[in-house]
């Protein structure tokens, strides 16, 4: 909304050549706040945005345009004369540089290139040859390193020195000849220790690292988990290449959760966030699983045309069926639910299934006879006690059965090692209706009279 | 696994008093592996717990223990002598000591608040004075100030020697007189300015500091989208009371994440993870929802039976109603689960409405078309062009409906202060299944003869 106002005065002050008071606009904004009123800028005017970029110093140019998403990036990287371009991108973060080449066009990118320095040419394509989601694909290379012969005064002088170019210099890390890593120090404790003390006395040896081959996701997890500000990335010669940063961590564990929410939604991960997603893009991440699901109802269906002949003796046993199926669905989905997120944030292990079984068992025992005896009442109005009867214990069955389906279905796709998510509400509903229609009329058939 | 494995050595060791071999087992570990440990250790016996968790230095004890859940911190706690501790819970992060006390019975925290010293009770009883799911909730009191009339030297002196007890002294808040907060200094600037600077001139004016008051989910998005290690929290006086670290903040958006995901899969938020987590509390988690999207069902249900005649006539159509049914329930919870995640990231704001329908509609229109190509093929075969006529215009409309209604659930709730994550796909579906019956067999009606 608000970014949305800003930036359409920033247009008109733009477009009526009053810069002075369109600088004046973003003035003392935090770069993140420039970002998103320059998004909001470029879905309808890149040109203007890009005009408004330029009023800015250029470290704050770089720095806000690093938090723009990469659909904003691209868009306003389009609209900007090449040689400017050029200089923004030169001032940027290495990681962010690398991301946004690997985002846009070909043929801008290869435009831009030869305008950069050979230093940031070479860090561009070092970034870029790691495979997406990996941690090598958003490790920064602006990390710092000491030598552990150097004194902590002499440390501290070298990190002051270096520090306005590094992303963080808060912890260092302590390298040999050969850059393997052996160590890390805290700024915190270089600044405690005895001027004269070593570094490779004060440095901690137990830094744990990840290999740039690493998931994204595994990397976030283990800053979560050892509450650091950043970890360092080696090669497979234990040699450090980058580190992986909070924010960076903060981000991929979003961008996970989001693709584990659309994933359990049956909608397929999205390249663009749902505002900036384009029409065929939106289609083409729902219409599989839309289909898939179709098909997987025509077993329900098939299931039902198997007992006809039950149904046309009794039809008031249909008025129960999307009550009943749905109940099972919904059990089943809920425990699919737990799984899932249990799975993703490793409160629970693929080796838990059955200790978790046991209590899924006890607890859908107790939902489905709480169910049973709501259903039973509708069951006694509306076809009789017979009915109730059948009603009331097919619940009982098919609650049980989906919970068991739900919670049972993330473990085997974990162990085949899909997405335990691909488990969606949907999937799991499909599958627990067909099961639910046949212990329904199995029941029915058993317990009822047919006539003839 | 491996946790389990190890705390069941840790055991063992413990019993046979082969404590020095325990205390070796632990050795190196980082405390959040070693809180691993001690927390599947502590489902099975907080003795033992207790006792592994004794063998380390006090130090390291607070820190372990400091990285423990909630539910395993109650359980070791309950199982150690009240003077120990006492000595552990003063050791403790500020943060997490004010948050054990909230959780852990009356009985045994009035039994160990005369243990501790003055100033830990009232830091105890001010962080608890806050409620649950606030910036003041989940801040610590561990920070560091400056005077802005310090040189840069002599502040880097007052850090230095106050450091140890900070738990982060990378970014010191500059306050006034009256304890207000006017700025903030990162120790990188301090380090790089000259000897005689004065913090007043070198600090960061443009401070974005969060109220007690703020929501806690709040402060992780500020601390997110600002890529800052921490932020201050203030009073309504402007007064720095705490600052939200960026390791809390991921704490909280993996929370709010998995409650969301829970809420979506109709699972009231839980108290516990779900392996902790007791029968009774599962039970009470899915009930609710369950019996309330049965009670939903029963307008499908009465819509149904309002058609009897029709399904009578023509009972082919009923082996239709499931898959055209869900393909409605289905779109419906895929728009639901894209809006409510954009809901919760801020990618999409309730002003957003109106734009994302127009979208929705093109979207849902091609989805409905594709979906009812497919499953008029069937409807030819089972049950003839007549049937196949009104199964796939049903297909299309319901699609559709089922679209809109899920886009604008979340929208809807969000206007009335609920959680839009409430929008669940069960719920979603249960709304789109009653509807999609009503439209199904109006069609039927009115396209198919009746007899008689």
């Amino acid at each position: 909304m608000t970014n949305n106002h800003l930036a359409d005065t920033l247009f008109s002050l733009i477009e009526r050549g009053e810069t002075r008071a369109a600088a004046e606009l973003f003035g003392k904004d935090h770069p993140a706040d420039i970002a998103a009123t320059l998004a909001a800028a470029a879905r309808k005017n890149p040109r203007a945005a890009w005009a408004a970029l330029e009023l800015l110093p250029l470290p704050r140019q770089a720095e806000s345009f690093g938090y723009l998403d990469h659909i904003a990036q691209t868009r306003i990287a389009a609209a900007a004369p090449r040689a400017k371009l050029a200089r923004l991108v030169t001032e940027m973060n290495a990681d962010e540089r690398a991301d946004l080449f690997n985002e846009m066009s070909g043929e801008l990118a290869e435009a831009l290139l030869p305008a950069l320095a050979q230093a940031e040419r070479e860090d561009i394509r070092r970034l870029a040859a790691y495979e997406d989601g990996t941690a090598g694909a958003i490790m920064t290379s602006d990390y710092a390193t000491l030598p552990q012969h150097l004194t902590a005064a002499e440390a501290i002088e070298k990190l002051r020195r270096e520090a306005p170019d590094k992303e963080t210099i808060y912890r260092a890390y302590v390298t040999d000849a050969g850059r393997r890593l052996i160590g890390a120090v805290r700024l915190q404790d270089l600044i405690l220790a005895p001027a004269r003390a070593l570094v490779g006395d004060i440095m901690d040896r137990n830094t744990h690292a990840i290999s740039v081959h690493d998931d994204q996701e595994h990397a976030a997890r283990q800053i979560a988990r050892y509450d650091v500000i950043a970890l360092p990335v080696v090669d497979d010669q234990g040699r450090i290449v980058g580190i992986v940063t909070h924010d960076d961590a903060m981000d991929v564990m979003q961008e996970e959760a989001t693709e584990d929410f659309h994933r359990t939604g049956t909608v397929s991960p999205l390249a663009a966030n749902v505002r900036d997603a384009g029409i065929f893009l939106l289609y083409r991440a729902r219409i599989v699983w839309l289909v898939v699901l179709v098909f997987g109802n025509i077993f329900s269906g098939a299931g039902i045309a198997a007992f006809e002949d039950t149904i046309a003796a009794y039809v008031a046993l249909v008025f129960f069926l999307p009550l009943l199926i749905d109940s099972g669905g919904n059990a089943g989905s809920q425990s699919a639910t737990l799984m899932v997120r249990a799975l993703a944030t490793g409160d629970v292990r693929i080796g838990d299934w059955g200790q978790m079984l046991g209590r899924e068992l006890l607890v859908a025992a107790l939902l489905g006879l709480s169910m049973a005896a709501a259903v039973s009442l509708i069951g006694v109005v509306r076809g009789g006690p017979e009915i109730a009867l059948v009603v009331a214990s097919a619940m009982v069955i098919i609650v049980i059965v989906g919970s068991l389906i739900g919670m049972t279905l993330p473990f085997v796709l974990t162990r085949f090692n899909l997405d335990p998510a691909t488990a969606s509400a949907p999937l799991v509903t499909s599958i627990a209706d067909a099961a639910g229609v046949l212990i329904y009329f199995a029941i029915a058939t058993a317990f009822l009279p047919l006539p003839g």
